[in-house]
């Protein structure tokens, strides 16, 4: 019926979230609102758990953190037993504030700084992904330090194109991230790391990109991956024990797109691995994955009320919301397709196209052009689906907006995730 | 010598703001580190104010907070005798916060709530820029209710097309802000406010875009605009007052970049203004002008600490940084080119061209492609020009790291505007 299992209608005829009345939470709480819906955050864990379970048997699924970080999503990922993948201080701080097990964080960065590099030493973090001979190095003095031994992944650039936009390709050779294979880079990285005192080399990880469709450049990495593991393995005689593969699921946005059954992705990377390992006599990795858009994006919509609406004669209708690119800035920054509902009818035939534009002093605070829409009058509520991920987690304070609250929704029952910024809040830090 | 007058070299050679040396600021308040100079604001609202007083005589320099607000900023302007537009409760709340006289704060926004008309109300703001007719009808409802008359202006579209990026045009009739002109739309509302018991027309506003480098349209607009006065005081026997022409005063983000003298600006918009309301026989209207970006970008940098740098043979080097695209996520956006230099050696020979990279899990999280710089090592401080407006600002959490301080700088002399956010501050509002 909807791009989400997360949404329904009840008998009113308006959208539901996780059970609760969209109508209903928008008065109670205010608006905008980010609405998120635990069962279906902890559905999405249990599938890529399960599919992780019945067709490789030995890994660990870690929620990709930057999607969308906050206590009370850490609380859920933690009871359902995944791990997570953090990339700043901010978001280990933000596991740590709900004991989250050290030994199911993955710690990622492109440049982590010393401090942070420290934080996840102190906490027993038992996997952090080095992305540089400098991260290597600092890593080995500062566990030298505590008299530990870092626990590492290597990050590697597999050389894949997973054809999607170019700003989120991250697996190719010209990436900000990891060390390529091609260049010999990779494994002149880890003959250096196994010589060091105070490292352990676990695991090699890649990630090819994000919001990828298909699966065949995820059984093509696995692959490439599974051959430097045999390489390391005859070469230098060392077994690396865990092989990440990172995230990049595709999630459905729209009506039409079709994401490949994540049950699908893990059956056919996992036939990859196990034939490959196979072949080569080798033992199977334990490894890792790591959804964090497919977890989030799906269970959250943000509602919005509805102000004034323009219509330019022969040039289109804007419809003027009260929220904007400070709570989803992802039009502004990918032209990222959504869509949008009357959330007292949803169900209604979508008689009207409009740009749907926020409230910032910007004209390209749009949340989207041409979307189709029920009609709709000021004071209205809509609802723009699957903003679980990437909405909250990129929001900022742009025209000194504060930022919605999250509502968590569980069973019809609603419960703050996050609180609502206040104007206070706003100029905290000011001097 | 520098993009900005805000900007020189020290006895050793480093890159100074406002007079401080910008590797002892680096090292005293710590990376990533907004910069601003005070005196450089000063002069830049100075100079826009004494071009009004020289060239027309009439009129009030609003300076548009939403390039950078906080409440020492607010009391620079402030003190300089300027006025402020705010574009939302927030950025109204800031003002209170440093008592800022209500009578020069115009009040702007395409979707305001209708808690943000009460609180200009009730803070007597002189001068709220109506945007549609919906909202005429709530202001003067709301006016009623307290037993006032609410000032007003009217966001008018002049059908201006400023030739500049297509996300940042607002003057032209495909726009979410304001009234067209050439419909009718904009007459309408002017015949439906004089009628309205609680509303005073003070005055018109327009706003034809942004980073705009030539004067010519800046003359149309206002040639524009005081016809349509004309056509108000002689079709419907009233006076509007005043003119706020907005802003959108290109500003030197390059060394190439060479935006029209402010004060250039001010005799030939004057000029017009001026000949037009003779040749109609017209009063002078009261002129308000509102420059943002012009007054905060050239004053700010942002120091970075160097972090890996990644030679990709044939393809591009990557320097990575200790910020990115939370703290300016300008080239994300709009692909907004800034200088860079090494702030121990701004003057050296600028001998590789790098992409400068932040430390985010995106791929898109690049401060620049192919920017020209220093040689510099791992922990060297390198300075981003022209940062004052649009970074601060615009700044998120994302991937849950803390903003940057802000620094005012005095005369060589240090003073935190805006604190560092600690992670304490990034999970404040977390359940």
């Amino acid at each position: 019926m909807f791009v989400s299992d997360s949404l329904n209608v009840n008998a009113q005829g308006h959208l539901t979230v996780g059970g609760a009345d969209a109508v209903t939470l928008a008065q109670e709480y205010g608006t905008p609102l980010y609405v998120m819906d635990e069962m279906g955050i902890r559905e999405n864990c249990r599938q890529f758990k399960a599919s992780i379970d019945r067709y490789y048997g030995r890994g660990l699924v870690c929620y990709a953190s930057k999607a969308f970080c906050c206590k009370e999503m850490y609380r859920i990922i933690k009871s359902e037993g995944l791990g997570i993948d953090v990339v700043s201080g901010g978001e280990l701080y933000t596991a740590q504030g709900v004991a989250f097990p050290a030994d199911r964080i993955v710690f990622h960065g492109n440049n982590k700084t010393r401090q942070e590099l420290e934080m996840a030493l102190d906490y027993g973090v038992t996997r952090i992904v080095v992305d540089n001979l400098d991260e290597l190095a600092a890593l080995n003095q500062l566990a030298g330090e505590r008299g530990v031994k870092a626990g590492i992944m290597f990050r590697i650039k597999p050389g894949i194109d997973a054809h999607t936009h170019s700003f989120i390709q991250t697996g190719q050779i010209d990436s900000k991230f990891g060390l390529a294979l091609e260049t010999g880079e990779a494994m002149e990285a880890v003959r250096e790391a196994i010589k060091l005192q105070h490292i352990e080399l676990v695991g090699l990880h890649c990630h090819i990109g994000s919001q990828i469709f298909d699966i065949a450049p995820f059984e093509l990495a696995a692959q490439v991956m599974i051959d430097f593991l045999y390489r390391i393995q005859s070469e230098l005689g060392y077994t690396v024990k865990e092989l990440n593969l990172g995230g990049g699921f595709g999630v459905k946005y729209l009506s039409t797109d079709e994401p490949a059954p994540y049950d699908a992705y893990m059956e056919r990377v996992s036939a990859v691995v196990r034939s490959q390992c196979a072949r080569l006599g080798m033992a199977e990795p334990f490894v890792l994955i790591e959804p964090g858009r497919a977890i989030a994006a799906p269970t959250g919509v943000t509602l919005y009320t509805v102000g004034n609406r323009k219509d330019i004669p022969g040039v289109r209708s804007y419809l003027a919301i009260d929220g904007g690119m400070g709570d989803n800035p992802r039009y502004a920054l990918y032209q990222s397709a959504y869509e949008i509902v009357a959330a007292a009818h949803p169900l209604g035939e979508k008689t009207q196209q409009v740009t749907v534009a926020g409230k910032c002093c910007e004209s390209g605070d749009l949340i989207g052009e041409g979307m189709a829409l029920q009609p709709v009058q000021p004071g209205d509520i809509v609802a723009v689906l699957a903003t679980g991920a990437y909405n909250y987690s990129m929001s900022s304070n742009y025209n000194r907006i504060p930022r919605p609250a999250v509502v968590m929704v569980r069973d019809g029952q609603a419960r703050i995730a996050v609180e609502r910024e206040s104007y206070e809040d706003v100029v905290r830090n000011d001097r």
